[in-house]
């Protein structure tokens, strides 16, 4: 599995000369870190700020598949994976603790590609690494990220506050990240049955990228405040548009109307899903994995947002009565149904 | 496994359902707890206070062994592992995240038992559960806990602060949940070798507590506030008493005199340990789990801690170059080693 690396033992190390060998390089950098990695717990200052915390955990063979996931990404992925949350409230994101749990099958070196990953995350975006825990696992890699930041209490973005009116926005571009992972797992299967063909992802690095190696809307949160807009709810889209549309809806009570022609799609997103004979559409309201920001803004602020490239207007809030339903390009109406990613159904 | 309870397929719940289900009664009683489970990430709000984080992960077959840890324990030992972290700063746990991995072999049930034992350990020690995350495993249990405090900046307790001439201090007493350790470890033995034979604990209630549902030391943490004491470090004991001294002194850049005689031992321990052949200072020293702390104290607070039965004086911090010894009963002088629990070392 490693056979292109040098390999150490992690055994050799122990635990805590693992933990001092992966985090020597770890430097703080924001002023609400007063301590880091060293103690019993890292020591922050929020002070006239509100703290946000969110964590998530990543488990082999069902988050990630080591077969095609390069073990920087990763690293890359799982931080990322968790920031996205902390935007998501319209918060800036200012620490981590990033675990992991590895067998004896890992070299060090392979360790050391995750943190190198995480790291990289880390320093692009201004977040601090301040702690976590290193340990052997019986089985499998799991990595568990808990991400810490902070807003003014007047700028947090709960999913609760989405209004009659308010104009329903998304970022970016949707269903890359689940087109991407159909083609990594047609070309897994081709290695499978010869190892000895390479897989084909040229001219697909696009969404390739989007599930490998996604980036969370930090520069959306940034846009939004140059742009003096508080969204009045927000989302990260992790499980596809229609689960998180719903989510908004219910914590928020309210009805929407989606315009399934204004949905945005990359062109090779587009593509390479009828290449799989899968409809475009389908793919950015179940794919999930894309980590753009679906946010809700009043009316008043349409002008703010309308020579925005990076953000869409997808439709617009109900009354609670009136459904959350989708307008078809053909002018049908359907009504949104969650059939995002999950888990537990995937493994049944 | 799971035969003597009803079983529930968490698939037919899915992972919303799932959330939904076990978070249903969790109630938010601190004041920093804005806003809980449901959002992106949780809001706490620390005005004044600095924040404390600490997280862990808990592997099956690493850190526990299902066939001897009832999982309510497992929930309930997870959250107390961690608070410990945040009262070894001298600070007060307010909140934790609670994430669980796991294998469809679970039923509902099972999840249900360990959730249960974790909200028993948050309400009993007054500590809000804001978030988490709960996922399907490929193999085993996954237990990730990340906890949140917080401290007036001159009460916390950095490992770094013993001075010379300050008194080493220990709680409660140690190695116990080793001794109990080997009992459970020799009990699976007779039962995997004949499962018609009950298992034998009969008046060890003491230590097998110790090491199934040990107790954060937050009433040492009342006491110690209580007597006016603030701590020049401290650290809580969960690798043995041997490799926690060493980090104080390390971190602190001193030496150290530990008395063996000095060193408190229940009666049940060290009568355990003589019957399996151990050494009762050495099940202290290297044997870890206790979540007692060590701290240090300045002389002058020495007739503060003197009548105290849950405190042990167990000797003083001396200059870097005398370097970090114990002083046996017989009187020799012995130089402190770590061969503390090393999960690493462990499965090698």
């Amino acid at each position: 599995m490693f056979d292109n690396i040098d390999k150490t033992d992690i055994n050799e190390l122990g635990e805590f000369g693992l933990i001092k060998h992966l985090t020597q390089t770890v430097e703080l950098t924001q002023e609400s870190s007063n301590k880091g990695i060293g103690d019993d717990a890292a020591v922050l200052d929020f002070s006239g700020y509100k703290t946000l915390i969110s964590t998530d955990l990543l488990l082999e063979n069902i988050h990630f598949d080591l077969r095609y996931v390069p073990l920087k990404h990763l690293g890359y992925k799982a931080v990322q994976v968790n920031l996205s949350d902390i935007y998501a409230m319209n918060g800036i994101a200012s620490q981590i603790t990033f675990s992991i749990g590895l067998s004896s099958k890992f070299p060090l070196e392979a360790i050391e590609e995750i943190y190198e990953g995480a790291l990289i995350a880390c320093k692009k975006y201004g977040v601090d690494l301040i702690g976590g825990d290193t340990s052997a696992s019986a089985q499998g890699l799991v990595i568990s990220v808990t991400s810490i930041g902070y807003a003014k209490e007047e700028k947090i973005a709960y999913r609760s506050g989405a209004q009659e009116g308010d104009l329903l926005c998304v970022s970016g571009d949707l269903g890359g990240a689940y087109v991407g992972l159909q083609l990594l797992e047609r070309e897994k299967q081709i290695y499978l049955e010869n190892p000895n063909i390479q897989p084909d992802l040229e001219g697909k690095d696009y969404i390739v990228e989007r599930q490998l190696k996604p980036e969370a809307r930090k520069d959306v949160i940034d846009l939004l405040a140059h742009l003096d807009i508080t969204p009045t709810s927000m989302i990260d889209v992790s499980d596809g548009l229609a689960s998180e549309i719903l989510h908004i809806c219910n914590a928020s009570n309210v009805g929407c109307k989606l315009y399934e022609e204004k949905i945005p799609l990359d062109p090779m997103t587009y593509e390479t899903a009828r290449e799989f004979g899968l409809d475009p559409t389908v793919c950015a309201l179940s794919g999930g994995e894309d980590y753009e920001l679906l946010f809700t803004i009043p009316q008043a602020d349409y002008d703010k947002v309308k020579g925005q490239l990076d953000i869409s207007v997808i439709g617009y809030i109900t009354e609670p009565a009136a459904g959350k339903e989708m307008i078809s390009k053909s002018g049908h109406v359907h009504e949104i149904k969650a059939q995002g990613w999950n888990a537990f159904k995937n493994k049944s």
